[in-house]
């Protein structure tokens, strides 16, 4: 290795060193000729359409592959970006923030250049990103930017949170010691508290002391690197498994001792017996937002929570510090006593009877949908689900996955849009992790996306993105006109609640896919079809399946119950309507509304699909 | 007037009481009752496909009727839509940007709760609109509102910059005093200095003494709010009048004294050689960003300048201070003498002669298409030019307007994908604006935008809130496979400078206008067909003509130079590729590259203009 190298082949050697193979972002004056040491370095540039896009997917891409990196450019792209930012850092994905920025000369100067305020102040863009990011680094000295780089990377590793680097354009060809090269960063591994044993016997204790055990496994698991650790404890012990919303996915979803999300208030009562009241709850990675906790009653009482986040071990009477997860995680397993662990005597609920079968001309509703699409098993091991907030995060988190699966469901930030990106960057990261694992025969995996109308129009060019990077995507696309989750939340028939009618089949074609393969289906019938039909359920490419869904329909469950109290508030007008909206009169009604009119059955990218109402 | 309103009736109606007819932004949980008050205030509600473009069109419509509102809510929404606001800022667009929060507890509680980081802090967001905002208001007692709205509006109007109103939802319905909404609201007059006749007076020496004057028209004479007065000006002087780019469109361009943008080093050697000896150059509302001043070339000799800023005077000899822009003009046009007013000697430099008519297949380069435009008159009065940042807005700077029409121009923040939601705002507000001047039988005014397609890409979606709205906007989406301006800046040839091939002629179709019109156009005679096209030139809704550009070819001026410079630095090898790059075989390769296979020809949306070439 050279003794010296540029400064921006520094930065993305450290990026490909840390498992990086695709950088997402977009080009702009000042990072132009940064974006010229991307691919010398071994890496993949990914051109998002638009910054918030490229953010959302370097996320996505992070969650599965551990770590992401985003290149904008200063001021307008840095802040296009913040959102998804910031969306990392709430539920904790590595994101490298790269901006490149204007020549020092022109900052110290305060120039009045493009991208600023023509105030001369260019530090305001990054102190907004200081509250996004756990480390930042403005690079200004070549001999000082190796270690700081490094320091900010290994911050990022460690908190498992975006983080900023400014790289000036004229420090991107500037000279810098590669020596540090030579070694890998890593995450500074904390000195366990030296009382740390006492933590472990207090947990071994309450272990072995178990009369009704149970484990619950939240999305910062992952964030704490103690997935494997985790699902190895549950393997060992047999105790009932369940997930947050956040951390489903992360486990091994076939165990026989794997029960799904447990949904608190909203749970069977079977499950919320046993969970209420039993005497240890073993919380790993826990993110208890009212969204993810199901208003908090999805959180184990103090007397039997155990929680153990980055460093810290809590038990119901006593706090341990300093104490790392994966080091906790890692003595755990070696020190427990199998033979010792109690067994746990839990009867899982009993399934939900399986709902009538609709006729072939029914509408699709919730209540049949999801137990359709559970019965498709639409994806493989090492593939990826992704549903986004609104009726679809709902619907879709009862969908069972098969070992070695992964899902994206929102969490706390619930950005809308969000998913469609993460989709992009997640269903790269998969393919990129089975290509690196040499499976060549095999068809690579795959990202299935169920998202709303309202959230695809948010962030649709990606659609684009995927097309150009041959990405396996299949899209369900829940067409309800609008944004239901708010119209059950608020403002049931409010025109604010409603959104352009597009004709959602089209979007391969005008985004690049040539003819791509698109279906639209309205009847039980039609759902049927489609679920059998070999280009969804293993094509290639962009695939969207448009399915037409009631205004006011939403999955059981915590809407439903919304919907009720929110159609009682705006009155008993509103019920007539909504009674109305589940028969044929509704169904004209809707066609009429959100806009499907001849042209509908005049379009070829359909003809797949008899369509038997009209 | 009842004695007491609602907290988001007050808000609202202060709103409408400025002007404001329309609200842009987007739902969300936070904000949902919030909007339940936009209807009953007489506000029309655009509900936009996300934030951003929310932002870009708020801005859009500001520009046009001195005031915009935008609507989203916390957390997500209002980061989503923070570059928006920036660019509002950095540009002078008065937007109130309203966000919807969460209920006073929650906050004060730091519960865990969605579009949070899950940690209690609920102040981060309204500390980074402190960066792009005047002034900001967190509203939390009902009592004090009121006047803590009037007074966040009022910093809004004298700065014409955005402000920032967090409205938690437990105060949306709080009963609050009607008493203020007797009285409007006002830009809070400054006292100008005691000393302010000792300014005009040197002013007004300056005029009677002038030898070579010459008046420069700059784009922050809008936000100052002396459009007129610097029109009577140049009408009463008759002197040669220019404008910066960013004040482009401000000034009647008909005027026989008006000679369009002064481009610097890139202007005519005889409009330099004037400005350059000029004695006096009186500019108003200087905003000398590099971009906006061809590189600081287009900024007068501080011996010439007297610049006229929102409460400074500065003459080359001194600086008055706390002298109000309006009121120095008011003052100076009441006493400025025509008959004293020297006369100025200028020579407008002859007219570029026009370029040899291309033969029928030839390519369209931009040489030929800017004349072409220009002589299709695309704009009438009261309608609205845009251009977005890249070769449209090089090439779009010599198109001519009409009186009364208006134009935006790339000035300092230049975030591409403005532009388009910026058309949506612009349009309605010039759409309201004759509605409310009631000229009944004519049509309504349009927008006319000049887009390339890395532009279109960023924000495409807003096309379907034109579409909803019904709005008259011509699309002249300049199609060259990519960032063509930042191949010139760096990257001539590079991956990162390409974008995907979309099939833009669908976008009406997709994005809900049914079949809409579009049309694709690649050769002068194609060309010359679509400008003569009635529904080109008088048709209604969206209109989508799509022009095939070469990959290298920019207008005349800055972006040439550029080229040339690009083309030495990447080597021989690139200049026989682009030589190739001009005649048929590069057209053949063009085809290829950006995807028009044959489905192009069998497209039914095209079918009203023969193709000749394939
Ligand atoms: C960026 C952003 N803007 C606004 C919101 C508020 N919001 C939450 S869910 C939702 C509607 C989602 O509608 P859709 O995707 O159509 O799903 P549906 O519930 O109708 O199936 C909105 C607007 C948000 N969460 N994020
Ligand atoms: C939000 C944002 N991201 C990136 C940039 C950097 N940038 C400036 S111009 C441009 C390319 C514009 O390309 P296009 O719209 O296709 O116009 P062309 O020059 O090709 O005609 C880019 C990426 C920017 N100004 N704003």
């Amino acid at each position: 290795m050279p003794s010296t190298v540029k400064l921006a082949a520094y930065l993305f050697t450290r990026l490909r060193q840390l498992n990086i193979s695709s950088v997402h972002g977009v080009p702009g004056d000042y990072n132009l000729v940064l974006l010229d040491y991307v691919a010398p370095a071994g890496l993949h540039w990914v051109g998002n359409t638009n910054e918030l896009n490229a953010g959302y997917a370097a996320d996505g891409y992070a969650r599965i592959n551990g770590v992401g990196a985003l290149v904008t450019t200063f001021g307008v792209g840095e802040l296009s970006a913040i959102n998804a930012v910031a969306g990392a850092y709430a539920e904790r994905a590595a994101v490298v923030h790269v901006v490149g920025t204007p020549e020092l000369a022109a900052q110290d100067e305060g120039r009045l250049i493009h991208h600023t305020f023509n105030d001369g102040n260019f530090r305001r863009f990054a102190q907004m990103h200081a509250h996004v990011t756990v480390a930042q680094a403005s690079l200004r000295d070549p001999e000082a930017s190796p270690e700081m780089i490094d320091d900010v990377l290994s911050q990022c590793l460690l908190h498992s949170r975006p983080v900023y680097i400014e790289v000036p354009m004229d420090l991107v060809e500037a000279n810098v010691s590669a020596a540090r090269l030579q070694h890998p960063i890593t995450v500074p591994e904390a000195l366990p508290d030296p009382h740390w044993e006492d933590a472990l016997t207090a947990l071994l204790d309450r272990i072995y002391s178990a009369k009704q055990p149970l484990i619950l496994v939240d999305g910062e698991t992952r964030a704490l690197g103690i997935v494997d650790a985790v699902q190895a404890l549950s393997r060992l012990t047999n105790w009932p498994t369940y997930t947050t919303v956040f951390g489903k996915g992360l486990l091994d979803e076939t165990a026989p001792n794997f029960h799904g999300i447990y949904k608190g208030s909203y749970a069977p009562a079977a499950a919320q017996d046993y969970f209420k009241s039993a005497d240890l709850v073993l919380v790993f990675g826990p993110h208890f937002s009212s969204t993810n906790s199901y208003s908090g009653t999805a959180i184990p009482a103090a007397s039997a929570a155990v929680l153990v986040t980055d460093s810290t071990l809590t038990t119901p009477n006593q706090t341990f510090a300093n104490l790392p997860a994966r080091f906790l995680l890692t003595h755990l397993l070696q020190t427990l006593d199998a033979a010792r662990v109690p067994p746990a005597a839990f009867t899982p609920p009993p399934l939900p009877p399986p709902p009538d079968t609709p006729a072939p001309n029914d509408l699709i509703m919730h209540s049949v949908f999801w137990p359709r699409v559970a019965a498709a098993q639409l994806l493989q091991a090492g593939e990826v689900l992704l549903a986004e907030t609104g009726t679809a995060a709902h619907g879709a988190r009862d969908l069972a996955l098969p070992r070695g699966a992964r899902a994206f469901f929102p969490a706390t930030w619930l950005s809308i849009g969000y998913m469609l990106p993460a989709a992009q960057g997640a269903a790269l990261a998969v393919r990129e992790r089975s290509e690196r694992s040499g499976q060549k025969g095999a068809a690579p995996p795959k990202a299935v996306l169920f998202i709303g109308d309202g959230s695809v129009q948010m962030t649709v060019q990606e659609l684009s993105t995927i097309i150009r990077e041959g990405l396996d995507v299949l899209v369900i696309l829940l067409n309800n006109a609008g944004y239901t989750i708010e119209r059950v939340i608020h403002g049931l028939r409010a025109g604010y609640n409603d959104v352009g009618a597009w004709e959602y089949g089209l979007a391969g074609r005008f985004l690049g896919a040539g003819a791509g393969f698109a279906v639209k289906v309205q009847t039980w019938a039609e759902l049927e079809d489609a679920l059998s039909d070999e280009r969804v359920l293993r094509g290639r490419g962009l695939r969207v399946v448009e399915v037409l869904m009631g205004r006011e329909d939403v999955p059981e469950g915590v809407l439903k119950v919304l919907l009720e109290k929110e159609k009682e508030r705006v009155g008993a007008e509103a019920e007539v309507k909504h009674s109305a909206a589940t028969g044929a009169t509704y169904h004209a009604r809707r066609k009429r509304e959100i806009g499907y009119g001849l042209s509908f059955s005049t379009d070829s990218l359909y003809s797949n699909v008899k369509r038997k109402l009209h």
